[in-house]
């Protein structure tokens, strides 16, 4: 029996699993991210933690085929990565570095294409070669594949599926620096921004509140029949659908993981997106199918073991 | 030496070619391509061609590894076509049944899709993995190259790159029934549009008739410094970059190429494209190359040939 680890890097802690070769998770665990002094302890963390935990199950190094790791920014091919905000990085041969410290070979890949990877291999599109998922958290990320490879791109900017423009009149400023990106509607931030400037001018009655409101309240008020809440749901389900509608045109994939915190609304949210995708889709790719991602935190572990087993 | 066919297949004609294995051109010629009756002369036409070629050469059909068509449709991954308007094709198996006419292997593509194919193996796009190709034609078509493989995508619109909004506030229809396509600014077509909107409004002096002028006259115009043509050609260009801005954050290619009929216009059109490009870029891949293709009718031929020896 041969194994691997899943590592997903986050600015909070840095999620862990051992699995075999099937993808079956046999342990998972969780160290802090130590973001100080530039983020330096953070691989030797991670290096420490699975050498011992591959003593702790009396396996040999041989038993593990690699060290697969999702990182949030963008990874060129040989596992560098130039900056990463959330981890204090700034130039970082994360490859080359991990495996000098383990011994062991390693896969780096961005954390939202691996988290894609993982969700088509055990999660919401299994069994699909062509898929993209949409994680719709703090910001709006996403992974395209095809052929069951991720596109990672020539700058690292494959599936920025966030910085799809999908409102050429947005006044309002993306955190990239342009407007209209989906982010600014679709990401948990801006379905609070979209609540906000509707409640703004909103006179009727809603259980929304003016100055406190989050991405969670606007759905938990849509299941409640919160006719407010609902027409913000229905704007958020507008442009979301124009950022896929771009996609399908250009990735035509077989289905759409929408993953992220937002997706723990559940089955709620996919006719808001479904009746304006298929108001506005191309003739040709009218039928999609759209489900919500099933791994939750786990998709990073079972991608980021998938890149290595690949 | 091993030998293949490239075919290209036209509303008009039928493009052929008999290429070796490098990707040179030993011979050239066209057919008419009859679409009465459903189309039905157009495979036994293309197969009697190549049949009385082959033997004119003194080839064995061992010599031929395979026979590439391009076709101007949506092409499954088993060579079926379900209906082409420019042929009067309905469903039709063009795989098995030139298979069965000719004897030898084939494979078949959207055709725009093989032209990129082509200029990524002997053209604009040489010597790069991840290319997309943008045919201004009068439509625009194009092809999406992703380690060296078109997306094709699961309904066959992998790379309707004429088909990305650029405009959501646009009253006029597409030819495929939304507002605000690609196609509808940066097409021959297109630019005909955006020409006669402007010259409607114009008072300024200008080259160009409002009653009759071509996406040619208006950049023979801009060549000859005509304020009224700079002008319609930069929202040509605005529109344009839009939609690769979209591009770039899905695909993230190393480079654009631009072909088809507008861009015969030449170098002349590409400042319009990429300085808008840059203003509205990810800031990650702000630095791209735009360049033209070089291989003009000849792509779909040896797009359709590399198909067979990949």
């Amino acid at each position: 029996m041969k194994y691997c680890y899943g590592v997903d890097i986050g600015g909070t802690t840095v999620k862990m699993g051992l699995l075999d070769t099937t993808g079956e998770i046999l342990d998972k665990w969780e160290i802090i991210t130590k973001t100080e002094d530039e983020g330096q302890a953070i691989l030797p963390d991670i290096a420490e933690s699975i050498l011992s935990k591959t003593k702790e199950r009396g396996l040999n190094k041989e038993d593990i085929v690699g060290v697969g790791v999702g990182v949030p920014a963008p990874v060129t091919e040989d596992g560098i990565v130039n900056g990463s905000a959330n981890l204090g990085w700034t130039y970082k041969e994360v490859k080359r570095e991990l495996e000098e410290l383990t011994g062991i070979p390693s896969v780096i890949g961005n954390d939202a294409n691996v988290a894609a990877l993982g969700e088509m291999w055990k999660g919401g599109g299994s069994g699909e070669k062509n898929m993209v998922m949409i994680t719709l958290g703090t910001g709006v990320g996403g992974g395209v594949i095809i052929n069951e490879k991720v596109i990672t791109g020539e700058h690292g900017a494959g599936g920025e599926v966030g910085h799809i423009c999908v409102n050429y009149n947005e006044p309002d400023t993306c955190g990239c620096g342009n407007h209209g990106c989906l982010e600014q509607y679709a990401s948990a931030t801006g379905i609070v921004r979209l609540a906000k400037k509707k409640l703004q001018a909103e006179s009727r009655e809603t259980a929304l509140h003016r100055e406190s409101v989050s991405a969670k309240d606007v759905f938990d008020a849509v299941k409640a029949g919160d006719q407010v809440a609902i027409e913000i749901a229905e704007e958020f389900g507008q442009y979301l659908a124009s950022g896929l509608v771009n996609l399908a045109v250009i990735a035509d994939p077989a289905v759409f993981v929408i993953g992220g915190g937002v997706s723990k609304a559940g089955e709620v949210l996919l006719p808001f997106i479904q009746k304006p995708y298929q108001e506005k889709a191309f003739f040709s790719n009218k039928e999609f199918r759209f489900t919500l991602a099933t791994l939750g935190n786990d998709a990073g572990i079972c991608g980021a073991a998938k890149m290595v087993l690949d």
